[in-house]
């Protein structure tokens, strides 16, 4: 294997985007690995996106031959489960900010990631099961995702409650002594069309009349294909079926899974969930701005394409044209200063002490990103909304990540009633600086004046 | 058939949205159309869009059973051809201000249109063929269109071109004694996978010398299934295959159609474009305007949903949301005056005066309406994104008006050039002021002040 | 007098702007108007720009001479007292609509209104003394007012309470057999600085304790220089002053005026606020449109300008420009159909029935040509923001009618509120879609699908 | 002096806002600095605004007496020219990012910069004499600066040419054997209606036949109340006169300079402004940033202020005033990233590689903060645009920032043009990922697609 010694970071494109702060704290190990990832998603999996939509074709739930391929290489190459941060045993030993790097690389196609193991929800569900599991749980479910032996889903949302308010959730678990009987609907969650997809993790509410909302939700597994679990229908996003994975609409009639598929006790979902909210969260940003790169630069690809050439003039010769491609080039640096400010926030303090900058991320970033896709698929004209390029598809996703973990108005919500509870503080200091202008006015010989508006 | 002295406009839903200044200028014929259009779509339409998608499901090119018994029922009932403006023979006799008020209604649902033969590519293909067509060619095309006994398309965008400047276009047609010989290729117009698409309207270069960029096209008629003539594949338009109608690729090697079928005659291919940029360049947007009426209704029924109520609350109690919903009203309503105003104008003035309002509706309907169609799948949540609503179909469509005849960007180019010719003439305005300024500094007795910055 | 027979519309700049359905409209009186406005503002008002600010350099608080002098010729031109609609005894005869076109072409200067005595707040204030005052007070408060002999405030906004909750206005008036005493504190009201300003029409709370709360407050004239009131500053917004009429904030202590000044009656203030939210409230949005039309040439003057070519191009060559100046003039245009159809909604239903048009107009225009002034300053570069262009006065002007009248967030929330009440209608309806799809499935012998999103 | 070893962030407000990337770079020293100007603001400029006002209000061009004292004192503990980067030896040592967390603080009142000798135009321009003048230029001209004995301004735009195209500037300077003779005007550099500004550096054209473009201008030195030299008025900023600094306008007939006033030599004007476009770029971004948040707590202050309950709500109890307040709070901290980055990394890899990053600073933050502070105005409602807030200042001085140094389009064009230039890079990528496809194709068998739209 070559010496991490030898990759130059200067002029090398794989960095060409890392701000100089972050390029000074990846270390040596992390600078190779960027390198791999960077040359992976370049020489196999850019050149491949039609050869995986082609062999899509003939059985839109089957994972395609590359996949299976791409997968077994990548492990090969140390390629795998590359955002499992270092704290964790099972962990390659990257940061969150060393991959996030990495991951805006695999962002550049929708399914780069999963050829190394780093896509959702397996990203989430790994970390989940890292951390909560038993090591007999462990050996049953989370080696052999570790080991891309199958794949798994997160089941959640539902379609008769609020469910960006968690505490609505109500598809009920009945726990006996040995087992646990499950009845109700779920939204979402991988699609057990495909027979890769072997588990769903659950979440439910097994003691309703708890007097402790945050007590009455149990967290387990529920293999794919129990009896009395149905899948309704595959659900489109914006028309995709993004077969092969998809997203199912879930039937439970007196399911039933042993009390061992509990993860961590019953009552205890919250706890999970809580756990959960690190740095999966935002896995999908880092994405988002690889995604937004590759958007980018085939906006410019078109900007200098010879047979477009209205009135004469190259597409990026129109000068509304370059200011375009300025406010999209500005727009992407912001985001990523921003999702990688939550990265080092969760590596230097902690995922909770993270809480904002992830919201912030989650927020603003799919925002901001839809509108430079958008842009870029404008500069393509016609072309650009058609299977010609894979700009609609980086768009929907990016659209989808704006109510994928709950509509972006609840996390801006949240942000801002935390940000409410500080009014009172800096209300007290106005109080202050008018006692202190009193003073001065003493000092410079000043009638105070009342105005009216401020304290 | 019943009186229209009988239908009330006050406090009718099918009129609830028309401001009164046009109330106040539609014949007793339109009212009686606009209510028919109206009872149609909420009674016939909205319902069916499932029986639609299913009858769908088996074969996607084969236009649905629903369909044709659906355009059966409303030809018998008048309900067809009703954008036809009335100064054409063939005309049912509404003013284009009259058939906006359809139109919207029609947007409602997006195939709704075409079970009245009111739809894209038809409408303009069918006003085109009206304008320029010797008899006999009306009796081979126009006829059996109006009457809906086939399908047509418009192609005109090229792959190898700027199609948005179209002294470009680039299709090679050779024309001898007795035929047309054509070879190249093209982008768009509906799919001949279709049975019923039976004819297409092609616009190609047949005489690439003339020193006269405007006299070097030629338009005419392609029947489908013309020996050379090849369906590379359909488009898809944001994932979408707009199936059974599509969207066409073609490549033509040596296709032959007779010279008869050339429209006006060799080398006025421009005459007819002009033609052609008339009100059919409005009936998406007041079509749009009618989506927008739909997506707005389905995010007000889930503001009012009993099952989400997060925190307690009706999705309709949070006050941000009430202000989200003001603004999604305030700005569909102006968007409204904005076409009608066009229509309006065509009619009062001829569709050559109206060539701004155009314009300006085409740029800013889509626009400001993609936002409200967004917020309201943002307000649906998840399931916004999904087949359980039209909203996804809806944002598309409306996406795709942004590129159709060319990108907003070629537009605003066209009305900021002809605006910048008006600078001169206000130029020469401020120099008056300036002249004035100074006599009144003698009156007044004032030493005029000269500031740089202004003439 | 010339006849109006002989004004042209066609190709006239008075009329250059007003879109063909309103142009059909206006009747030869009015036609004559507009001419009459159109040739005043762009002879004695726009060269007369720094002539008015000269004489105000002297003494900010007098009315400077060209005022005065402008006055009396408008007056005897017949271009006074325009606004009042023509269902008022001493109205001149203009609808809303036709008002609305004069109305615009004054805005072009910020005081060229006032010339016309169609100035806020004496518009408001003229109207409101019309409609309520009896024949002795109209003698003494609404006829010197019509005649231009001394002006007037509207004093409603105070520091104490949020006053866009009008049933919270605060201050104390106390009645007695023969008098009023007024105690408290009001913001805005323009300024007894200057002589002129001669009465205050004051809204209070008479009768705290009424439980009915619009029953509360009273609505009287207070004398400007009544003992006990003072003027505390006046208020800048944005920096300016506003001079010479500025916004007062003022204090009442222990203030008297007869009974006699009460308008309509005690308790009755709210029946009078209520018919004050009629045209007026539209008044600042035709004039905001004809600023912007002024912002507008003004860029559109500078892209022409030939000292001023960056890179040797006149700033009208760069077609980021060029679509800037489009992307003005559409929303320019969009914003006048939004007023002219408020304005046209009053003249056929009522002002009641305009209300949600109003609103409309009150929050939409303000917002969009705030931008539009924004840019033209952009445009205009480093001078775009100095006195060399009255272009930041423009927009000042515009931000303030954000706030004037309550923030527009307010606006939008009641527009909103409103909207909310429809939702249970279209849940109805999309209930009895649902059915209506049954009895589909039914007749096309298919099995009805449930979702789970919708109804 | 308290050691620095006992100052503490975490909890301090005066670091609350610092990313931890970037806490975990500031050294000792400027901890203890950062505290210090963070006290010296909160204690000593923000509760004397309205006394500097008041001052004012007497002389408009007389420097007020607690400026004077202000900076005698700041001066004294070691809080004067903090902004000098660490590389000059005469530095107080800060970083660039180190400077720019004080940078931010000191923005919170308008003149609290001023205090510690850190105001532009001083901080270009002492830099600017700092690195090219000799050591008898600098006894003359920067000692004095620094020392805070004098003011200066910088003279470069002009009303006759189009500025931010510098090559075009053209106040003519004749340089002879022992001086310079001067002809021309000059919009802005400071106001010489203050006695403390004493001199000019200006750029003039002293060789306009000079072949190449970039050696044909000469900057120097002119003392105020030269001979020759007259300011012509002040200029207003949106109506604000920025007194007592002001923005002069000036006319240069035969002013007479010697020679010795030339900085670095004849003809190497494009040189030296090449220097000045370091750090003094971003020093106005740094003090948005803490302008912003000023206008934020402003907001927060009133959303709990007890008087104004519209509806029996405090305004912060609205959820969608919630929502703008998180929405200001994420905008403002993603602005501060962006100008956190721009600073370190000059500090990282220098000025020149720092040019894309000031850039985005320059474009960007203004023009998110101009929204955030304008939110705020109408969060505070009619009073939030008067003198009874600083917000209206905060706003000015944020939108000026957009069209100093050049307006942001001209930044965006020169950022564009340079991505421009990374086109044709990209477009070879692509055709090396379209080979590589067919290679792919041939080991899957598959038969390579034509796409029209990619290369």
């Amino acid at each position: 294997m070559t010496s991490t010694i030898s990759i130059q970071m200067d002029g090398n494109p794989a960095f060409a985007r890392i701000p100089p702060w972050v390029k000074a704290k990846i270390r040596p190990i992390a600078v190779e690995k960027i390198q791999n990832v960077y040359d992976w998603v370049e020489t196999e999996c850019i050149p491949a996106e039609r050869i995986y939509k082609k062999q899509l074709e003939g059985d839109r739930w089957k994972t395609p031959a590359i996949i299976h391929e791409l997968r077994k290489k990548a492990k090969a190459q140390g390629l795998f489960n590359l955002f499992l941060p270092k704290h964790f045993v099972e962990s390659p030993g990257l940061t969150n900010l060393e991959y996030s790097c990495c991951a805006e690389i695999m962002g550049r196609v929708y399914w780069a990631a999963q050829t190394m193991n780093c896509h959702a929800p397996e990203t989430g569900n790994i970390e989940l099961l890292a951390k909560y599991c038993t090591p007999e749980q462990k050996k049953r479910w989370l080696y052999p995702l570790m080991n891309g032996d199958m794949s798994s889903a997160y089941s959640m949302t539902e379609p008769d409650v609020a469910s960006s308010d968690a505490t609505q959730i109500g598809i009920r678990m009945e726990i006996t002594d040995k087992e646990v009987i499950i009845n109700g609907r779920k939204l979402y969650g991988n699609c057990q069309y495909n027979e890769e997809m072997q588990l769903f993790i659950l979440m439910g509410c097994s003691d309703p009349k708890n007097p402790n909302a945050w007590n009455r939700h149990t967290t387990l597994v529920v293999p794919a294909k129990t009896a009395g679990l149905k899948q309704v229908r595959n659900l489109t996003i914006m028309g995709y079926d993004w077969a092969p994975e998809g997203h199912g609409e879930y039937m439970y009639e007196n399911v039933r899974v042993p009390i061992e598929n509990i993860i961590l006790g019953p009552g205890r979902a919250f706890e999970i969930a809580q756990g959960r909210l690190g740095p999966g969260r935002i896995h999908h940003c880092m994405r988002l701005i690889g995604q937004a790169e590759r958007a980018y630069e085939l906006a410019l690809v078109r900007c200098v394409e010879p047979r477009k050439k209205p009135r004469g003039k190259f597409i990026g010769d129109f000068d509304s044209n370059i200011e375009r491609i300025a406010d999209m080039r500005m727009t992407i640096d912001a985001m990523r200063q921003v999702v990688l400010n939550a990265a080092d926030t969760m590596d230097l303090q902690g995922n909770k002490a993270g809480r904002y900058a992830i919201a912030q991320s989650k927020i603003m970033v799919p925002n901001a990103l839809l509108k430079v896709i958008d842009e870029a698929m404008q500069i393509y004209g016609g072309q650009g909304l058609t299977q010609h390029t894979p700009l609609p598809e980086l768009w929907t996703y990016a659209r989808f990540v704006r109510v994928a973990d709950g509509p972006d108005s609840a996390h801006r919500h949240q942000v801002g009633r935390d940000q409410m509870k500080t009014a009172k503080g800096f209300r007290e200091r106005a109080e202050k600086y008018t006692e202190r202008y009193k003073e001065l006015c003493k000092k410079w010989n000043i009638e105070p004046e009342e105005f009216w508006g401020i304290v």
